[in-house]
Parts: C-alpha cells; structure tokens; sequence
C-alpha cells in the first residue's frame, strides 16, 4: 500500500483526524483475480476492530466462496462467544437472500438483485454495519437490473461512518467517478493460460 | 475470476484432474493495496478447505496486519478448539522470528530476512503446511539480501502439494517466470491522491 506522506492536502476545512476517519467507498475490478479476496481481507481488518460487517453476494449460483463465507462466520462466531472481533452477516442471492421469505431456487435474478440493493439501502440509512461488502455487485449494475444512478446517490449519501466494498469487473464510470479508492485487478499470467482448471482452496 | 473453459489445452500428459491439483506459485504484486489482503482472501479459502497455512510477514516493523493476524489467528483457535477448518500459524520479521530465540529488537534486518527464508526452505522440505503466504518478500529481494535464484531453484523444486503466495511491490522477473499465477494490483484512485492518510480497519 502507499505510505508516507500523502501527495497533496486538500483545501476541504477538515482535520487530519476527520480526513483520516472518512468512510470510504472502495471499487475492486479488473479481471483478475484478487477483487473479492481482497475484499475479504479487508473484511479480516474490520472484524479485528470490532467492526460490524455484512457481505451480500450478488452471484446467480451460490456455490462459490463457500470457504470465505465459512471462514468469516466462523469470525463472526467467535465474535458472538467471546467479544473478541465483530459481528458477521453473510447473505447471498443464488439461494434466496438469508432475510427473504422466498427461499430456494430465485427465477427473477433482477428482481433479486434489487431485493438485495434495497435493502443494503435500509441497513445503510439505519446505519446497521461499518463495513459492507458487495461482492460481484458491478454485474447487476451492467445488465442494467438496478441503475448505476441510483445506487451513487445512495452510497455518497450514507449516514454516519460506513465503509462501503464493490467487487466486480468492468465498474460503471459514474461509480468509479464517485469512489474513494479504486483497485483494477490485472492478469500479468494464469494458470488457464496453460489449461490449468479451477481448483478447491484457491478458487473456492 | 476467469471462469469456464481453459484457452489451451496442453500436450502436457497430465490429466485434467492432475492439473487442477497443481501446487501453484502465485504472485501480487502492482503498486496498489490489495496485494496482501488478497492473500490473507485466499487464506480463508485454505483454512475452510482444512489445510495448514503459515503466514511469513518479511517487514521491519511488526505494528502492520494486526487485524488480518489476530483474525486469522482467531480462525486457527477455532481449528484448535473445534476441528472446523485448518490450523494457523503467523510469523513476522520485526520483533524476532516467532520460532527464533532472537526476540525482540532485530538489528541485522537482512539476516533475520535471510533466516526466515531458510526457515521456509526446511519447511517446505518436510511440506509442513499446505499454504504458505510470503507477505512482502519481494522487499528483501530487491535488496539483494537474498537471492532471487536461490528462491526460484526452491520453489520450483518443492515437493508434494504447496501452494505459495508471495506478495510485494516489484516482484523480480524471473520471480513472475517461474510463477503459475501472477496479478498485478493497479491504481485507479487512491484517497491518499486527495490528501487522506491511513485509517484504521482500512489499512491495518
């Protein structure tokens, strides 16, 4: 990461502290790999500070990252026992979201995909968590199921002190415009490169 | 990540399913966060998939990454205590190797880099652990205090099923050619070109 000093101080009227403790939205694209487990990572920060953390999921099927959302419900309950590190949601769309009725296999993925927005929508104007992930959320952005219009005015709206994650190739550039930091993911090689396949404990 | 069909297949013998099981090298490498807590992302996967992972962090000062360590740490207790997922170790340069009887002030910041190293060489000789994640080591390769041939000859060479993380900025090219998976974290937008500085949570 780049440390030291930073490049230029801004005329905004804000402290050190307050420019220091602004709630960030961060972009992970590019099509590499490394947009979600960076996520997670961050994620592994979070939890050490005690922070609140949702994940929602925006992928069809569920099947994947099975093993981040273990390993994060497993933080999360360790948190739960023992106070150490913060509490952890993890809601997915493929299977139904976790707080929906409709459970089980979803027909209409855009109508599920604005289920999820909308209430990421709630719990940001309730101030639920301190670090949401949204992971593969620039897809519905680009099928056009939920307008990139919309969830920019959202998110540089948000109340209070939440850190906002968005994982997912090809980023909208109204979201990137409103972003904090942006990370693209870029392959110098992969093992696909050579017919190598997916594989447990690295790409699941 | 790259899903479906692999670009090539190769004339390699081998079968689909022996490639997918290949231990990989894998490098982050770019000037931009991600490369670590992409690591650490992938550290979740391994502790669900149940195998033991180390962590080697090759910095000088040890106050970076107390989130990811206490969290992974926290997931190696939950190993401990209940048998879900993979046991954890994490080890760090700045106060003294956690196996070495040097604690402390480490004076001689090249040697305790070149000590970690042969560390990790016994290690992945008697294949102690299924992931290893070498957190900024290309820093003490670029600084020649350990040589990039001797670390390629080794990795290349070692036995059995371990994967290999290596994270840093500049990752030597014959590093990047001996790797199976190399990914390149790349600025967009940083907060720090607006004059933010670090907070915590965010970067530790």
């Amino acid at each position: 990461m780049p440390q030291g000093k930073p490049e230029t101080v801004p005329a905004d009227g804000l402290t050190t502290r307050q420019r220091r403790n602004r709630p960030l939205l961060i972009v992970h694209t590019g099509e590499m790999k490394g947009k979600s487990t960076a996520a997670f990572g961050l994620a592994l920060r979070a939890w050490n500070q005690g922070w609140p953390i949702a994940v929602f999921q925006f992928v069809k099927s569920a099947k994947w990252k099975v093993g981040e959302e273990n390993a994060l419900l497993a933080l999360g309950e360790t948190h739960d026992r023992t106070g150490q590190g913060g509490p952890v949601e993890w809601h997915k769309m493929g299977a139904g979201w976790s707080w929906s009725r409709k459970q089980g296999d979803e027909e209409d993925h855009a109508e599920a995909a604005r289920e999820g927005w909308r209430e990421i929508t709630r719990r940001l104007a309730e101030e639920r968590h301190t670090l949401y992930v949204l992971d593969e959320f620039t897809y519905p952005l680009k099928w056009g199921w939920i307008t990139v219009d919309e969830v920019v005015t959202t998110l540089t709206s948000r109340p209070g002190h939440q850190h906002v994650v968005i994982t997912g190739r090809n980023a909208p550039e109204e979201l990137v415009a409103a972003a904090d930091l942006v990370v693209e993911m870029t392959k110098i090689k992969h093992p696909m490169d050579t017919g190598a396949k997916g594989q447990k404990g690295i790409e699941w």
